[in-house]
């Protein structure tokens, strides 16, 4: 396979555009590196429906409310590299800081709506750096496609909000969240967990699980049977659990359509985060 | 000439692809009509650059932060479309407002720091409303080049942080302002003034120059000897007079290089702008 990899905008532009040229369609799918098969899966996507996939790898500073998280943050470019080549992927896009951001950054993206609530409440200025840059991305690639997962669902759908709402001429395709068998969403930061964090991480998909089958009760008491699971684990702290409307992103009370419920938890110094769509009926949306 | 008014988001891209297609670069006149020869200067050298020149109409109720205004503001649609004919204009976009907001705006495009003086700091939200609206209209129509007036300084700076700190791909093209006789200023807002807040308003013109001629004894002399010009129009009162960084708009108190002088007035119940850019000597930059 040809991987090629390219580090500026002037040379993702003109990689692009060749592409163009050849008549390939684009996509793309954007990430932080530390390549999992939740990626995997974006890939595979991508390289089914486009002529030219792209991955793009950067660790964004502007998303980062706390400098030790993106310092910490995996960086595993050469292992990132062979994944990419093994799945066929045509271009990485790899800049580096000071070519995203050559200058003091004075505009931004923003869905303050949207980011009210679940992590956008605990990570401030979070969601306007993941929108600010996804902006930045979707300029210098201009792809037809961009591929996001649900794992990330408040991100996704700022994004998918970010397309409409600012006319971005872009079809964002959003990609089912990979688990491992115990449920445990796959993610980058799944590696910093110790042995006994990582059997007690699996508790926050049986938790969103227990909510749905609980759903009938009212979002209450879906939450404490939620809660009630996740409290059998010690290492567990919730920082937030939310039943919300699958549109706004606020949470709800009274179920009476589709929700989505999400949580965040910390497993010792790990942040984790996960969520499921139901149909609000105690039945699962697959 | 064979001038096209197209109303959607479907026809615009329809018809920027066709002329794309036939090897045309594309060239962008955002309005908000009420054409005049202000707007007049911008589509004659949009016309001496672009294969294809597009007149964009919208006023655009995101940026008005007051709903009167909004309502007020002059519509002159049939007149607009003469105007464009006669300059060659190839197409205009005259989306209505259901069609480049559909839903409620989640949304938003801000320059936080390029706001916080001027205009920004008495039009709460107007910056946003502008660097939004224009996002859109870059995402569809996707031009080569768009093309601003200065005298509207601050929306031009922000457009072009907006381009750089975003990565359009599109280049922003600044247009010198088009004056009366007397120095004034055209505008949109001009045709609501009686005679005698006509006569008054060319006062601002001359305040901006008598505080450049003042720059050699600093910032604050120089405003006071431009707000003693103003003050001697009994119908003219001063929003703002300040003397800021061209790059950062931020007020300066010694001069030490390029700068420019600003000025919002009302004269009677309409506000005026204006503003000069000045190499800081007391010298002007033609």
């Amino acid at each position: 396979m040809n991987l090629r990899v390219v580090r500026t905008a002037r040379e993702i532009r003109g990689a692009v555009s060749q592409a163009r040229q050849s008549g390939q369609s684009i996509g793309l799918v954007p990430t932080m590196g530390a390549l999992h098969q939740g990626h995997g899966a974006l890939i595979e996507r991508a390289r089914a429906e486009s002529g030219c996939v792209i991955v793009s790898i950067f660790v964004n500073p502007l998303q980062f409310d706390r400098k030790d998280d993106y310092e910490r943050y995996a960086r595993t470019f050469p292992a990132d590299l062979e994944f990419c080549r093994e799945r066929g992927v045509d271009l990485v896009f790899a800049p580096d800081v000071a070519e995203v951001y050559p200058g003091d950054q004075r505009v931004y993206v923003d869905a303050p709506s949207l980011s009210e609530h679940l992590c956008g409440k605990y990570r401030p200025g979070h969601f306007r750096g993941v929108a600010t840059v996804v902006a930045k991305l979707f300029n210098l690639v201009q792809p037809d496609r961009a591929y996001f997962g649900e794992k990330d669902a408040q991100q996704l759908a700022i994004i998918q909000a970010l397309v409409t709402d600012l006319n971005f001429p872009i079809v964002i395709v959003p990609v089912p969240t990979v688990r491992e068998h115990d449920g445990l969403a796959l993610s980058s930061r799944n590696a910093r967990l110790n042995p006994k964090e990582r059997r007690s991480a699996a508790a926050v998909y049986r938790a969103l699980r227990a909510a749905e089958n609980n759903l009938g009760a009212g979002a209450s008491a879906a939450k404490e049977a939620a809660i009630a699971v996740l409290q059998q684990e010690p290492t567990i702290r919730v920082e937030y659990f939310e039943i919300v409307d699958p549109e706004t992103l606020h949470p709800v009370e009274g179920i009476r359509g589709p929700v989505r419920i999400a949580a965040a938890v910390w497993a010792g110094e790990t942040r984790l985060i996960d969520n499921i769509y139901s149909a609000g009926t105690g039945r699962p949306i697959p």
